[in-house]
């Protein structure tokens, strides 16, 4: 099964699925999370390539490309075989942050970016997409409490934000069955419980 | 105006090329002569990414989109800029070579890599494509005689290249006005004449 998590940064999705690995360890699933972009070694060069100062200014198609260059990869190499080793793949990013900071945000279009990712990732989708939703308010407040560095993406405004929470709306509305809101305004306990919940409820859909 | 030039390495384009480019500004034309993947410091470091052998085994599908993602920085941050300051730009490759070599040779499909380039372009197409066509076996002599250290597309098989050049025939066949063929088996000098002779024709058709 391959579960994706997608929102804000601040949003206490890293937090809720290092939880949420640990309990579903313990039934004795194996799990492996990765992250986006990134997860192997030529991802990682294409991250840092978009993600460092030295890509200011980049088009905003340029820096689409990348991420579903840096994706494809990801998918190919580490997600597809752990999926055949029977792991449970859980990914912190996929390709609904593309649709929604590219698509939605930086204005590609957000069924244009949708549908080509579908080409180029030949269908193949999470099982299983948590969107963990959260007000920009809260989430620069929470943001403003952490230290550390922050990158080109983080450093976008509020314009910016809200778009890309629209576009994590639409998708969700789009595609009711794949993805599910998780409410991130509560406490990282009710985050968490309401993370498992969803995925406990599709691994029980999944083995039938 | 806007003149690309494509085909194989070995086809001597670049010999070619430089030739023109004297003989225009000669004839005080203003010329800037530019090359991919690369042109411009994001694009260069997408290059090293894709040439390196560290690149090896790269999916098909991250390989082309890294090529267009530079190929878009390359076009926003240099071709237009310069096109509007009354340049004529000759760029050594353009979005043929990733139709050809990505879309043919690889296999993700000439027409879908086309048509994909020409909305990320935004239909911004070069005036005039030169395609210097010459037999595999040619090239691979002209290559032989070269010494340079070779990239991971050179390295490619006969299969390879002659679905690259297959690809490229297909490509001139379909947009006939814009892409003209080069008999690139000839001497360097009368492939230099037949390359000046169509651009200076498309320059006369272009000042009417």
């Amino acid at each position: 099964m391959f579960i994706t998590i997608e929102g804000m940064d601040g949003s206490g999705k890293t937090t809720a699925l290092q939880k949420v690995k640990e309990h579903l360890e313990s039934l004795n699933y194996k799990v492996i999370m990765t992250r986006e972009p990134g997860g192997v070694q030529i991802s990682e060069k294409i991250r840092d390539l978009i993600l460092s100062k030295s890509g200011e200014g980049m088009e905003p198609w340029t820096e689409a490309l990348l991420f579903i260059a840096a994706r494809k990869e990801h998918l190919e190499k580490v997600i597809k075989p752990n999926l055949e080793k029977g792991y449970i793949v859980i990914s912190d990013r996929f390709m609904d942050s593309t649709t929604a900071y590219q698509g939605g945000a930086r204005g590609l279009g957000v069924d244009y970016l949708n549908n080509l990712q579908k080409t180029i990732l030949k269908g193949f989708l999470p099982d299983l997409t948590l969107y963990f939703k959260l007000s920009f308010e809260e989430a620069e407040k929470r943001l403003s409490n952490r230290s550390y560095e922050k990158n080109r993406l983080d450093e976008e405004g509020k314009k910016f934000k809200e778009d890309v929470k629209n576009a994590f709306e639409e998708l969700a509305k789009k595609e009711p069955q794949r993805i599910k809101v998780i409410d991130a305004e509560k406490t990282p306990e009710e985050v968490f419980i309401q993370t498992k919940e969803v995925i406990l409820e599709k691994i029980k859909l999944w083995k039938k």
